[in-house]
């Protein structure tokens, strides 16, 4: 085995930041985009004989990396697994300088540089976590080229930006198996996030054993909660692959399922159950007697030792009160206690949970409604309400981190989180001391509407372009460069078993009861679940935790590819009219107008797409008002003017959610119709 | 919850056969099709409320059945847990006659009654066995109505027609992870197959711990071996299945691996090392010695102990005798014990063999070398030569099963094996006592190429069509029929997590090195690998073990769907040319004539596809001859016989091997240009 002699490291100058290197059009398939890099000349070979060496400061850790490294090598290039290196060989050198923390910390070093030439590639990490991130943008960057598997010759230097990048997932509302949750470390590795934050504890269950409160699982989870030898396993997992495991107990509201184990602790009397909606409830922990104290303090104590993490996040949003308002024992306490609202009473209750939290050696954070000037500088704060009580608590002293901007849940597209930057907006103002202060982000995974079956199609591959946002530098920010790579990661991250693309088709089976659905197809193709929380709103029936997630809503994916491209060529040809393109429109409007007609037996066919017969007959519509359009255009007739008033009144209703949906590709078939361009760069 | 009340037990009157249920047009969405039964009138709802019940006798092993029938239930329905019945319920009654064997035997009742009404289901089994296979069907049943996901009202009374339904995979050639033979054990369970017959030991590698030779997994196996515990834990998790697991350990040839280990058991001198290469090696046992048999007994001792089924497979096959024949030692055994030639020695062996395997306990099988009238009826005969041999065996007292026929590694077609009946060609003239020693069946998935990637796709949905000629009545035979099912079976497989379907476009996108691969796929839709042995014959450079199986024909299917489709349109036209027809093939043609240019540029941007620009070019030229056929179709016009003789060189040219694959529509296109309808029904 021939080790490849050690390259100088990288200083400054001899790289191109990244702006210049987005110009050049031979720009990384990466995802996040390094922190800066150059591209050199060649590409090194990279085949069955490739191989890896580790120097340096070792640990199992590293090998276990470089197993997974070469595995997953061979399940991106040929299938094979690497066999012994005969004759010359070219491989990756490791060199990782010295351990990390025992435990992950906030703020370790997790840069890399990796150099690679046509005859060797030379990785260089400070602690086992660059080590981690350098060997998976080698893994990324791998290509089939005219001459064999290669890199590209490329000197990388990089670091993350923020240091706190996660991924919060909620297995309350609905449970997530502990499989489903790994292959979620699998990806979140892949795009370098290093958090994932655990909602653990909600209204509609407990998810965790407790060995001092097992009522918590036996009443409080259906069943369905992750032992503790299942979390011990899964948080080594995660530190395998540099990722921090925060848990989340929400108190004190939020948290019937607790009730339904121990009605005691409630503020309001009689019996409780699981709860089965969503939603702001009133049940919240009587916070005025001392029980509650003693059994948080308990409770806390076995989760503290259970997660060995730092941090400790106690949720501590949405009180609406009711429950501490309608009781006279609370209501004397505020009195006695001269606290004089609500907010001063969750004040109250947040300071001596701190003092829990801190007493077992944990920093407590929690969602910003805890936000209150009595409390040390030391907690921090997670921002969803918005960029202002970020920027707020980073110039008050507290340390935070975003989250508003980054609910997937709420079904937006890529390119409205990749825009939302934790230092912009109200944070832009601020001094680069408190700047400091914002640790970063967290996509969030609420799951209302989320399945184990479609739990990878809800978090990827949107979130990758988040953890770009969190990784990469501020100017990594052209949407088309963002769009192209994240087609390719999303095609990186199936080989990991992830499932948001392989899922689709058979989804669409499912719901078709039938293997022919090339019509049910066309249709899926265009059109996005409802946004924001309008899935409460045009609910046809009220949705519980029960109800089932079996809908063309819960198959389709969040963002239409389909219909991003059908807008973008509607406004290239609004801005030169190429022959090409009109063809191009004129054939997918065509298969839309004609579409319905063979889908529409399949949808009487299932109870489950009877519903979507409007959706199937406006994008009909819509095709054959895009077509009348085009001929307009392309005879350079002006529309009739009544015409044209018919036409968007019907795109007016077409615009409208139908069956949960939105027919994604209307308001490009309205521009088509007024002639004008998106304004949208 | 209410339980239905039981129905009484059908009587054969009430039954359609199979073959007038066929021409109904309800026919059951089942594969295999059951052995009888009579639609009735309504169906049963299956909604999330449903509810199953078990009676009569009772094991752990049926509670996990049913759980894992809820579970596949819930991801074929609406992706959610069942929850607990509220009000009124509907269910299935499951009721088992009694245990079946501790150890499960070949014969054993596997049959059952299934009888589905709007009210309710009652599945009666003699055996857990049995019910597993009735549980199976329900399932299969289950799709999406217009009023919900339900049930037809069926009544089902179903049983094997072979004893003996198995799926032999080689391990061996290409080492396949415990986890991937796992789904490959709930695919077998899905088709209702018994046998999975593990060819573990090869030239290639010997693939199970021993304790008492440990060099065979540590000098024979390159590191990749199941360990006896992960062994113990796949034959119990069969055994939920209803699966047995037959070991094979192939001796006297075939075991070069072995001989890696201990080279003191082969004839020749010298050291040996894993072959890498495939076919029919010199090496071979020393089977005149003593000290053979002292390793023999130990081996198969010690593997007799570690699997417990009845059977046990010595192999057998394709000893070519040259090490024998330059051994003087052993030229001098034959002579002074009168054994005049290597069959003769090897009937030798198989005696001695046979009291080793007899004292283990176990009942010898191997392939149909073996056979030879010295042997006592006992033994099994597993033919793979021909029918022929298997008629013979079964005449000369011994039982068989058929496996030629059943080769899957061949790459043909559904149909073709389909249409191969264990009691068909020379077994059609057997008595019927000779007739019940033809035992059934075995697929054999020989894995020369054939990767953990890509198992699944060499295995199934055509596996399923072998699973049905082993279950069903020799009268299911419409080839139509079968496809059609085909493709549901196919789909509801996905749902166990098989990668057939899926991996298709993951795989077309590592080719590629993009995720656009639309062009790609239209080439690859129409292309299947080169059949029987020509993979060989057709190969580049000489292929071994250790060559990546990356190549466009370890992606494709074995069977184009879309070749058939574009045949029977042919078939079609000819026969009545429709203008729809007639627009439909125009448009597939237009569309392979013009894709060439399209994937060109793709297919020279990677070592990978760069070998397929010949295919690409002739997939174009095949469009423009089939458009040009249809013009003179469509006008009516004879075709100049200077065009036609022109076509139909670059016909026989288009339907020759290209990088080792076949276009499978050049002989439709053939069909257009000389205006014959295909002779096959």
């Amino acid at each position: 085995m021939v080790m490849p002699s050690p390259l100088p490291l990288l200083t400054c100058c001899l790289l191109t930041t990244l702006a210049s290197a987005q110009s050049n059009s031979r720009e990384l398939n990466l995802m996040p985009l390094p922190a800066a890099y150059r591209l050199g000349q060649g590409q090194l070979s990279v085949d069955h004989h490739f191989f890896v060496t580790l120097s340096g400061y070792k640990e199992p850790r590293l090998d276990r990396a470089v197993q997974r490294f070469l595995h997953a090598l061979s399940r991106q290039t040929d299938g094979s697994d690497p066999s012994p290196c005969i004759g010359t060989c070219v491989g990756l050198g490791v060199h990782t300088g010295h351990a990390s923390k025992p435990l992950q910390e906030l703020g370790e070093d997790e840069s890399y540089t990796l150099d690679i030439t046509p005859s060797g590639a030379i990785l260089n990490a400070g602690t086992p976590l660059g080590t981690l991130h350098g060997l998976q943008t080698f893994l990324h960057l791998v290509q089939a080229t005219p001459t064999g598997y290669a890199v590209p010759a490329v000197s990388i230097q990089d670091r993350p930006r923020f240091p706190w990048r996660g991924l919060m997932v909620d297995v309350s509302r609905h449970f997530m198996p502990i499989d489903s949750l790994r292959l979620t470390l699998d990806g979140m590795e892949a795009v370098q996030l290093n958090v994932f934050h655990w909602h653990l504890s909600d209204n509609q269950g407990f998810r965790v054993e407790s060995k001092k409160f097992p009522k918590l699982q036996s009443q409080g989870s259906d069943g369905h909660f992750y032992t503790q030898s299942e979390i011990r396993g899964f948080i080594a997992y995660a530190r395998d692959r540099g990722i921090r495991v925060i848990p989340e107990f929400d108190v004190p509201g939020h948290c019937t399922a607790i009730f339904a184990a121990y009605p005691e602790l409630a503020s309001g009397p009689g019996r409780y159950q699981i709860e089965r909606q969503w939603g702001v409830m009133d049940p919240a922990m009587n916070i005025t007697q001392e029980h509650t104290y003693t059994f948080l303090d308990a409770l806390f104590g076995e989760m503290a030792a259970l997660f060995p993490d730092q941090y400790f996040h106690i949720g501590g949003d949405e009180v609406n009160g009711k429950q501490w308002d309608t009781n006279p024992a609370i209501q004397k306490f505020k009195q006695s206690h001269h606290i004089k609202d609500n907010a001063g009473l969750q004040a109250y209750f947040n300071r001596r949970l701190l003092k829990i939290v801190t007493a077992h050696g944990k920093t407590m954070m929690g969602w910003d409604e805890i936000l209150a000037p009595e409390l040390p500088k030391s907690i921090v704060i997670q921002s969803w309400r918005g960029q202002q009580s970020l920027a707020d608590a980073a110039r008050q002293g507290y340390r935070g981190l975003l989250s508003n901007g980054y609910y997937i849940d709420l079904m937006y597209p890529a390119s409205q989180h990749y825009a939302a930057d934790p230092l912009s907006g109200p944070a832009a103002a601020l001094t680069p001391e408190e700047k400091r202060r914002v640790l970063g982000g967290e996509a969030t995974m609420w799951t209302e509407y989320v399945s184990p079956e479609n739990l990878d199609s809800r978090i990827w591959p949107r979130t990758a372009a988040i953890a770009e946002r969190l990784w990469s530098p501020p100017n990594t920010a052209d949407v088309n460069s963002m769009y192209r790579r994240l087609k390719i990661i999303s095609s990186q991250l199936d080989s990991l078993g992830l499932t948001h693309n392989s899922h689709y088709i058979h989804e669409l089976e499912r719901l078709a009861g039938s293997t022919d659905i090339e019509a049910l197809k066309v249709l899926a193709d265009v059109v996005e679940p409802v946004k924001e929380y309008t899935r409460e709103q045009t609910a046809p029936y009220p949705a519980t935790s029960l109800t089932p997630l079996n809908r063309l809503v819960d198959a389709v994916s969040p963002e239409s590819d389909a219909a991003r491209t059908f807008n973008a060529e509607v406004d290239s040809l609004l801005s030169s009219p190429a022959p090409a393109t009109m063809a191009d429109l004129r054939a997918t409007l065509t298969a839309w107008r004609d579409n319905d007609a063979e889908l529409q037996p399949l949808l009487q066919s299932s109870f489950l797409l009877k519903q979507d017969t409007v959706l199937s007959t406006t994008l009909a519509q819509l095709g054959a008002t895009g077509l009348q359009a085009l001929d307009y255009l392309e005879h350079n007739q002006p529309a009739p003017a009544d015409w044209k008033q018919s036409q968007l009144a019907i795109l007016e209703d077409a615009k409208k959610p139908k069956s949960q949906l939105l027919i994604m590709v209307a308001p490009a078939v309205q521009r088509l119709v007024e002639r004008k361009p998106s304004t949208a760069k």
